[in-house]
């Protein structure tokens, strides 16, 4: 009996949302990879990292072969439920693993800043080898887009991704603060940050690089799900 | 007599090292640009970004007609200096874009994450039009490497270039603590760092993705320029 060795898993980033802002060694993978795992928050919702790659795998010879996973995860914060979903898509992946194919799970942005790639890492980190693909991350591509520095010199940047009680403190002690997803508690950040007495310019980018980005002064306007604020604190 | 349009500037974040780490867009980019500005820190010193690209341009058909600039940037602290040198290469820059030829400013990882584009485009931006390509940025690459989330769910992430009366704080009130270019004060932070109670870990990424690319446990060994430190408190 000869031993199959095992498959990789792969996190690629795909940046976020330009084809044109993957990285080669993405399209190098992507145009090889034999399985391609992309998680999407409803049955009848596309994946947007899967929107991006689309181009790319669609013109491969073998585009019939290609496996492509599409597990699902409810937008909740129960965290039974989630864990529950990121066993089992887990599980789906091992399975492809263990017979020798490499699995490439792809996310918008970054692999390593607030992915969903982490959960699935974690969980098979310990039996098969890993390999991560960095991506352009939200953030930067917004300051591009506003074409404005994120950060100079002895600038502090610090990323919040939701409210909590150190908020304050942190735009006490930060140059330029940058909100994930503002929409989710737009409201709340509007607030707080409005209170603030230091000088700042706001400005927030609607679904960054896509073909519907909107740049904005201030706070977002839509319940956007891809959206992010970044304020930048005058010295 | 006809009007020359003026040429574009245009900000390429080339990202860490590994050229497979380009965007499609820089490298569509840097297949037709005619003109390409990257600075050196001293005269008999290449340009870490120019580098990287140089596969890639030197592929081209029209390799000898494309204009390389690199004008050279001290390492010095000294305001008055810099100011004058970034004056005139941007006085340089402004010489090609009024004759209506294009001109991509090349950068290590980001041109809006502490980049020396910053400079050249407060200078410009009021007189050309600024495009920005984003790029890898150093921190997203060194958790590729060390293969470890770099932020999740809630975490807060403090990115701090140069250690300031307020880095206490700043560990207090962050999840993960990028510290940029550590070997300039490494022994500083390592004190500080260590004094601070809080359970943590710590990775550091010399010469990320690069061929002589070094993943260690702690702080950097060497002085290398090419130094970044992740930090991650336990929760």
């Amino acid at each position: 009996m000869t031993k199959i060795s095992k498959g990789k898993l792969l996190g690629i980033g795909v940046g976020p949302g330009d084809k044109e802002l993957l990285t080669l060694k993405a399209v190098k993978t992507l145009n090889k990879i034999p399985v391609i795992c992309s998680p999407r928050s409803a049955p009848n919702k596309e994946s947007i990292a899967l929107s991006i790659v689309k181009p790319i795998i669609e013109k491969r010879k073998d585009f019939k072969e290609l496996t492509v996973l599409e597990p699902v995860f409810p937008m909740t914060e129960d965290s039974l439920t989630l864990e529950k979903h990121w066993d089992d898509a887990s599980e789906l992946i091992a399975n492809f693993l263990n017979i020798g194919l490499d699995v490439a799970f792809i996310t918008l942005g970054d692999p390593s800043i607030y992915s969903t790639f982490s959960y699935v890492q974690k969980r098979l980190e310990n039996n098969f080898f890993i390999e991560v693909i960095p991506g352009i991350t939200s953030f930067a591509a917004c300051a591009s887009s506003i074409k404005k520095p994120l950060v100079e010199k002895d600038d502090v940047l610090i990323v919040i991704p939701k409210i909590k009680e150190n908020l304050e403190i942190l735009m006490e002690n930060g140059d330029t603060i940058v909100l994930m997803k503002t929409s989710r508690n737009k409201k709340e950040f509007e607030n707080k940050i409005n209170h603030q007495k230091r000088e700042k310019e706001i400005f927030s980018v609607e679904n960054c690089t896509m073909e519907n980005e909107k740049i904005l002064n201030g706070f977002p306007e839509n319940r956007s799900y891809l959206s992010t604020t970044i304020i930048k604190f005058k010295k």
